[in-house]
């Protein structure tokens, strides 16, 4: 189970079993699109070692960090480091992941832009082999 | 000052001096409005007594709170309390305000959304009497 307790922003929520996922992630929706809001906010917890499929956003999405360590990493970038408090603005049709680090959960705020009705655009797994890579680089 | 540890998720920011507040409150902005972002993202830190004046977002406004206790109150409405983890999405065009209880901080982040250049439109404080009368009536 990811870790939580009574310090945790938000509650874990619903296990993801979209198939976009390695290992085991948490989304607790915290608002919907609606005719002001032309995006969606959720929670997403990782637990250690998961992490997104590499994904695209159509009209990007920006990742508010709550609690753990993690990364985010565009194609062909170094990852960058995710914690407490870090901000990420994601641009739009740009492949990435990001995800929990193998030491410790994960927990972010994400919203996620439509252009149109889309919001995200699903890719192939992040290998093993490319998740170990970032977390032998970036030992917290 | 207001309450401020190594939980807090963000820094308290700068002071805001823009006379759209009574007592002391404090804004750290996290993200400009972009291209693909048609909001500003920013987390603010009320004092205990610190609250917005009255006032209106004409694309509207989601809160997300991340600690402490306060209000949210729209015009000819009973008060609604806030604590960490509460989100609140404020309509367009509605006359209302936000702010720490008198016993405590509050802190949360503000997605608020643009209609053209406008995000806000700032009317006249929240009397003592208005404030008094929501923090007898929700006492922690």
């Amino acid at each position: 189970m990811a870790q939580e307790n009574n310090n945790s922003l938000f509650p874990k929520g619903e296990k993801l079993t979209n198939g976009y996922f390695t290992g085991d992630a948490f989304l607790k929706t915290l608002l919907t699109k609606d005719k002001n809001n032309d995006f969606v906010i959720g929670s997403v917890t990782f637990e250690p070692e998961a992490r997104t499929n590499w994904h695209t956003h159509p009209k990007g999405q920006v990742l508010i960090v709550t609690e753990g360590y993690g990364f985010y990493q565009e194609k062909g970038k170094p990852a960058q480091t995710l914690k407490k408090g870090s901000v990420i603005n994601i641009p739009e049709n740009t492949e990435h992941w990001h995800g929990a680090s193998a030491g410790s959960h994960l927990a972010h705020i994400a919203i996620t832009n439509f252009l149109g009705e889309e919001n995200a655009v699903w890719l192939q797994p992040v290998t093993d082999s490319e998740y170990n890579e970032v977390n032998k680089n970036n030992k917290l």
